[in-house]
Protein backbone atom coordinates (compact mmCIF):
# COMPACT_ATOMS: atom_id res chain seq x y z
CA UNK A 1 0.00 0.00 0.00
CA UNK A 2 1.12 3.63 -0.45
CA UNK A 3 0.09 4.64 2.96
CA UNK A 4 2.57 7.43 4.68
CA UNK A 5 3.69 7.85 7.64
CA UNK A 6 2.03 10.98 8.91
CA UNK A 7 1.74 13.19 12.20
CA UNK A 8 0.02 12.26 14.33
CA UNK A 9 -1.12 16.09 14.24
CA UNK A 10 -2.18 17.81 11.58
CA UNK A 11 -2.98 21.63 11.56
CA UNK A 12 -5.64 23.18 9.00
CA UNK A 13 -4.51 26.62 7.02
CA UNK A 14 -6.55 29.08 6.07
CA UNK A 15 -8.74 28.44 3.15
CA UNK A 16 -9.48 24.37 4.09
CA UNK A 17 -6.53 23.14 2.97
CA UNK A 18 -4.12 21.26 6.09
CA UNK A 19 -0.34 21.01 6.74
CA UNK A 20 0.85 17.58 5.44
CA UNK A 21 -1.84 16.91 3.14
CA UNK A 22 -1.62 17.21 -1.11
CA UNK A 23 -4.32 19.46 -2.62
CA UNK A 24 -4.52 17.47 -6.39
CA UNK A 25 -6.33 17.00 -9.00
CA UNK A 26 -10.05 15.52 -8.65
CA UNK A 27 -9.34 12.83 -10.76
CA UNK A 28 -6.37 11.17 -12.57
CA UNK A 29 -7.66 11.08 -15.81
CA UNK A 30 -9.87 13.48 -17.67
CA UNK A 31 -12.39 10.54 -18.67
CA UNK A 32 -15.73 12.02 -16.87
CA UNK A 33 -16.58 15.20 -16.66
CA UNK A 34 -16.28 17.83 -13.82
CA UNK A 35 -15.24 21.31 -13.21
CA UNK A 36 -12.88 23.24 -10.48
CA UNK A 37 -12.91 20.52 -8.12
CA UNK A 38 -9.71 19.52 -5.79
CA UNK A 39 -9.41 16.49 -3.33
CA UNK A 40 -7.30 16.34 -0.57
CA UNK A 41 -6.95 13.06 1.62
CA UNK A 42 -7.04 13.52 4.86
CA UNK A 43 -6.80 9.75 6.51
CA UNK A 44 -5.92 7.04 4.25
CA UNK A 45 -4.44 4.63 6.66
CA UNK A 46 -4.07 0.46 6.57
CA UNK A 47 -5.60 0.20 10.21
CA UNK A 48 -8.79 2.21 8.50
CA UNK A 49 -11.05 0.59 6.56
CA UNK A 50 -12.40 3.54 5.06
CA UNK A 51 -10.63 6.54 3.77
CA UNK A 52 -11.54 10.35 4.29
CA UNK A 53 -11.83 13.07 1.74
CA UNK A 54 -12.14 16.58 1.03
CA UNK A 55 -13.46 17.72 -2.39
CA UNK A 56 -14.03 21.39 -2.67
CA UNK A 57 -15.45 23.01 -5.69
CA UNK A 58 -14.99 27.04 -7.03
CA UNK A 59 -17.49 28.85 -7.97
CA UNK A 60 -19.92 27.08 -10.26
CA UNK A 61 -17.56 23.71 -10.15
CA UNK A 62 -19.28 20.61 -10.16
CA UNK A 63 -18.15 16.58 -9.51
CA UNK A 64 -18.78 13.88 -11.71
CA UNK A 65 -22.69 12.82 -12.55
CA UNK A 66 -21.84 9.09 -11.51
CA UNK A 67 -22.93 5.91 -9.66
CA UNK A 68 -20.96 2.79 -7.82
CA UNK A 69 -21.60 -0.28 -5.78
CA UNK A 70 -19.99 1.85 -3.02
CA UNK A 71 -21.67 4.37 -0.58
CA UNK A 72 -20.84 7.88 0.36
CA UNK A 73 -20.87 9.67 3.63
CA UNK A 74 -20.80 13.06 3.10
CA UNK A 75 -20.61 15.83 5.86
CA UNK A 76 -20.88 19.46 3.91
CA UNK A 77 -18.05 21.39 5.47
CA UNK A 78 -17.63 24.69 3.60
CA UNK A 79 -20.42 27.10 1.96
CA UNK A 80 -23.60 26.24 0.32
CA UNK A 81 -24.45 24.33 -2.62
CA UNK A 82 -27.15 21.97 -4.19
CA UNK A 83 -26.81 18.35 -4.73
CA UNK A 84 -28.41 15.54 -6.37
CA UNK A 85 -29.47 11.80 -4.86
CA UNK A 86 -31.29 9.74 -7.28
CA UNK A 87 -33.98 12.19 -8.22
CA UNK A 88 -33.98 14.30 -5.05
CA UNK A 89 -32.23 17.45 -5.73
CA UNK A 90 -31.51 19.73 -2.54
CA UNK A 91 -29.69 22.37 -1.17
CA UNK A 92 -27.19 21.97 1.42
CA UNK A 93 -24.95 24.01 3.85
CA UNK A 94 -22.19 23.91 6.27
CA UNK A 95 -22.70 20.31 8.84
CA UNK A 96 -25.52 19.00 6.61
CA UNK A 97 -25.22 15.14 6.17
CA UNK A 98 -25.70 13.58 2.81
CA UNK A 99 -25.68 9.35 1.97
CA UNK A 100 -25.23 8.19 -1.30
CA UNK A 101 -26.24 4.70 -1.43
CA UNK A 102 -25.21 1.93 -3.40
CA UNK A 103 -25.97 2.55 -7.56
CA UNK A 104 -27.70 5.70 -6.68
CA UNK A 105 -27.32 8.56 -9.33
CA UNK A 106 -25.49 11.75 -7.76
CA UNK A 107 -23.85 15.06 -8.12
CA UNK A 108 -22.66 17.99 -6.28
CA UNK A 109 -22.68 21.41 -7.25
CA UNK A 110 -21.31 24.72 -6.08
CA UNK A 111 -24.28 27.06 -7.11
CA UNK A 112 -24.39 29.11 -5.00
CA UNK A 113 -22.09 31.61 -5.93
CA UNK A 114 -19.90 30.84 -3.18
CA UNK A 115 -16.61 27.46 -2.72
CA UNK A 116 -18.70 24.40 -1.67
CA UNK A 117 -16.82 21.53 -0.05
CA UNK A 118 -17.92 18.14 1.72
CA UNK A 119 -15.98 15.32 3.77
CA UNK A 120 -16.53 12.30 1.98
CA UNK A 121 -16.02 8.95 3.97
CA UNK A 122 -15.85 6.15 1.29
CA UNK A 123 -14.19 2.28 1.71
CA UNK A 124 -10.58 1.66 1.18
CA UNK A 125 -11.53 -1.05 -1.33
CA UNK A 126 -14.06 -0.03 -4.24
CA UNK A 127 -15.61 -0.80 -7.19
CA UNK A 128 -14.73 2.22 -9.84
CA UNK A 129 -17.93 4.60 -10.82
CA UNK A 130 -19.72 4.63 -13.94
CA UNK A 131 -21.27 7.24 -15.63
CA UNK A 132 -24.58 7.22 -17.03
CA UNK A 133 -25.39 6.49 -20.73
CA UNK A 134 -26.98 8.90 -23.15
CA UNK A 135 -30.22 6.53 -22.24
CA UNK A 136 -30.01 6.94 -18.82
CA UNK A 137 -29.51 10.62 -18.73
CA UNK A 138 -32.43 10.96 -20.74
CA UNK A 139 -34.54 9.26 -18.31
CA UNK A 140 -32.67 11.53 -15.13
CA UNK A 141 -33.77 14.73 -17.38
CA UNK A 142 -37.97 13.66 -17.44
CA UNK A 143 -37.59 14.93 -14.12
CA UNK A 144 -37.99 19.25 -14.14
CA UNK A 145 -35.59 19.95 -10.76
CA UNK A 146 -32.80 17.40 -12.35
CA UNK A 147 -32.81 18.57 -15.37
CA UNK A 148 -32.99 22.14 -13.67
CA UNK A 149 -30.04 20.89 -11.70
CA UNK A 150 -27.72 19.57 -13.78
CA UNK A 151 -27.78 23.04 -15.97
CA UNK A 152 -27.35 25.18 -13.09
CA UNK A 153 -24.31 27.09 -13.36
CA UNK A 154 -23.01 25.31 -16.13
CA UNK A 155 -23.39 27.94 -18.84
CA UNK A 156 -25.41 25.84 -20.96
CA UNK B 1 -26.84 -4.92 12.58
CA UNK B 2 -29.39 -2.33 13.72
CA UNK B 3 -28.86 0.00 10.73
CA UNK B 4 -31.44 1.80 10.44
CA UNK B 5 -33.06 3.50 6.99
CA UNK B 6 -32.23 6.46 7.29
CA UNK B 7 -33.29 9.79 4.79
CA UNK B 8 -30.25 10.31 2.07
CA UNK B 9 -30.49 14.32 3.63
CA UNK B 10 -29.97 15.31 6.94
CA UNK B 11 -29.75 19.25 7.71
CA UNK B 12 -28.20 20.33 10.71
CA UNK B 13 -29.13 22.71 13.06
CA UNK B 14 -28.33 24.84 15.75
CA UNK B 15 -25.38 23.66 17.71
CA UNK B 16 -24.14 20.82 16.33
CA UNK B 17 -26.66 18.90 16.29
CA UNK B 18 -28.34 16.90 13.15
CA UNK B 19 -31.58 15.99 12.14
CA UNK B 20 -32.32 12.41 12.23
CA UNK B 21 -29.64 11.52 14.95
CA UNK B 22 -29.90 10.86 18.70
CA UNK B 23 -27.92 12.75 21.33
CA UNK B 24 -26.92 9.78 23.22
CA UNK B 25 -24.60 9.07 26.75
CA UNK B 26 -20.55 9.16 25.66
CA UNK B 27 -20.55 5.45 26.53
CA UNK B 28 -23.43 2.89 27.90
CA UNK B 29 -21.41 1.83 31.07
CA UNK B 30 -20.31 4.03 33.30
CA UNK B 31 -17.23 2.07 34.51
CA UNK B 32 -14.11 4.62 32.54
CA UNK B 33 -13.99 8.01 33.70
CA UNK B 34 -15.13 10.51 31.61
CA UNK B 35 -17.08 13.88 32.42
CA UNK B 36 -19.96 16.01 30.19
CA UNK B 37 -19.40 14.87 26.96
CA UNK B 38 -22.16 13.36 24.01
CA UNK B 39 -22.43 11.03 21.44
CA UNK B 40 -24.09 11.47 17.99
CA UNK B 41 -23.62 8.40 15.55
CA UNK B 42 -23.86 10.69 12.04
CA UNK B 43 -22.93 7.54 9.89
CA UNK B 44 -23.93 3.66 11.14
CA UNK B 45 -24.49 1.90 7.74
CA UNK B 46 -23.53 -1.98 6.95
CA UNK B 47 -22.54 -0.68 3.51
CA UNK B 48 -19.93 1.23 4.99
CA UNK B 49 -16.96 -0.24 6.91
CA UNK B 50 -16.10 2.62 8.76
CA UNK B 51 -18.45 4.61 11.41
CA UNK B 52 -18.66 8.31 11.64
CA UNK B 53 -18.91 9.74 15.06
CA UNK B 54 -20.14 13.06 16.60
CA UNK B 55 -18.69 13.86 20.34
CA UNK B 56 -18.84 16.96 22.21
CA UNK B 57 -17.91 18.13 25.84
CA UNK B 58 -18.75 21.48 27.79
CA UNK B 59 -16.42 23.36 29.26
CA UNK B 60 -14.06 21.22 31.34
CA UNK B 61 -15.28 18.14 29.84
CA UNK B 62 -12.91 15.25 28.75
CA UNK B 63 -13.18 11.55 27.00
CA UNK B 64 -11.83 8.57 28.91
CA UNK B 65 -8.29 8.45 29.11
CA UNK B 66 -7.67 4.69 26.91
CA UNK B 67 -6.26 2.51 24.56
CA UNK B 68 -7.67 -0.19 21.62
CA UNK B 69 -6.19 -1.73 18.91
CA UNK B 70 -8.48 0.34 16.32
CA UNK B 71 -7.15 3.25 15.39
CA UNK B 72 -8.98 7.08 15.13
CA UNK B 73 -9.18 9.24 12.53
CA UNK B 74 -10.51 12.87 14.24
CA UNK B 75 -10.98 16.32 12.78
CA UNK B 76 -11.96 18.70 15.52
CA UNK B 77 -15.13 20.06 14.56
CA UNK B 78 -16.33 22.87 16.93
CA UNK B 79 -14.10 25.15 19.12
CA UNK B 80 -10.37 24.55 20.68
CA UNK B 81 -9.63 22.52 23.21
CA UNK B 82 -6.55 20.14 24.22
CA UNK B 83 -5.62 16.54 23.13
CA UNK B 84 -3.12 13.67 23.99
CA UNK B 85 -1.76 11.11 21.47
CA UNK B 86 1.01 8.84 23.57
CA UNK B 87 3.36 12.10 25.30
CA UNK B 88 2.07 14.08 22.51
CA UNK B 89 0.04 16.86 24.19
CA UNK B 90 -1.48 19.47 21.78
CA UNK B 91 -3.96 22.22 21.13
CA UNK B 92 -6.37 21.92 18.70
CA UNK B 93 -9.08 23.99 17.08
CA UNK B 94 -11.56 23.65 14.15
CA UNK B 95 -10.52 21.60 11.57
CA UNK B 96 -7.21 20.09 12.58
CA UNK B 97 -6.73 16.63 12.19
CA UNK B 98 -5.67 14.29 14.96
CA UNK B 99 -4.43 10.18 14.41
CA UNK B 100 -4.38 8.03 16.94
CA UNK B 101 -2.91 4.92 16.41
CA UNK B 102 -3.30 1.13 17.38
CA UNK B 103 -2.57 0.92 21.01
CA UNK B 104 -1.98 4.50 21.99
CA UNK B 105 -3.21 6.33 25.17
CA UNK B 106 -5.35 8.83 24.45
CA UNK B 107 -7.70 11.60 25.94
CA UNK B 108 -9.26 14.95 25.15
CA UNK B 109 -10.13 17.68 26.61
CA UNK B 110 -12.22 20.80 27.10
CA UNK B 111 -9.78 23.00 28.24
CA UNK B 112 -10.70 26.51 26.63
CA UNK B 113 -12.81 27.61 27.99
CA UNK B 114 -15.92 26.60 25.43
CA UNK B 115 -17.19 23.56 24.44
CA UNK B 116 -15.23 21.51 22.12
CA UNK B 117 -16.08 18.84 19.68
CA UNK B 118 -15.23 16.48 17.10
CA UNK B 119 -15.65 13.51 14.23
CA UNK B 120 -14.34 10.14 14.97
CA UNK B 121 -13.78 7.84 12.40
CA UNK B 122 -13.36 4.40 13.23
CA UNK B 123 -13.83 0.63 12.23
CA UNK B 124 -17.19 -1.01 12.24
CA UNK B 125 -15.72 -3.72 13.50
CA UNK B 126 -13.44 -2.91 16.55
CA UNK B 127 -11.75 -3.95 20.16
CA UNK B 128 -13.31 -2.51 23.15
CA UNK B 129 -10.73 -0.10 24.87
CA UNK B 130 -8.88 -0.93 28.07
CA UNK B 131 -8.11 1.99 30.92
CA UNK B 132 -4.32 2.71 32.38
CA UNK B 133 -3.38 0.48 35.16
CA UNK B 134 -2.15 2.42 38.43
CA UNK B 135 1.33 1.62 37.36
CA UNK B 136 0.56 3.12 33.39
CA UNK B 137 -0.75 5.87 34.55
CA UNK B 138 2.40 6.42 36.88
CA UNK B 139 4.92 6.55 34.12
CA UNK B 140 2.66 8.48 31.82
CA UNK B 141 2.71 11.12 34.31
CA UNK B 142 6.12 11.26 34.85
CA UNK B 143 5.88 13.49 31.45
CA UNK B 144 5.61 16.93 33.12
CA UNK B 145 3.37 17.89 30.13
CA UNK B 146 1.37 14.99 30.24
CA UNK B 147 0.41 15.60 34.28
CA UNK B 148 -0.80 18.99 33.75
CA UNK B 149 -2.95 17.84 30.68
CA UNK B 150 -4.42 15.01 32.86
CA UNK B 151 -4.88 17.41 36.03
CA UNK B 152 -6.25 20.46 33.40
CA UNK B 153 -10.26 21.39 34.44
CA UNK B 154 -10.93 18.82 36.35
CA UNK B 155 -10.34 20.64 39.71
CA UNK B 156 -7.69 18.34 40.88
Amino acid sequence: MDTEQQPNFRATRDGFRWDDVACVPYKQDGEAPFKDISRQVLFHDDALACELRYFEMDTNGYSTLERHEHAHAVMILRGRGRCMVGDDVREVKQFDLVTIPAWTWHQFRACAGEPFGFLCMVNATRDRPVLPTAEQLARMRASPAVAAFLDSGSGR
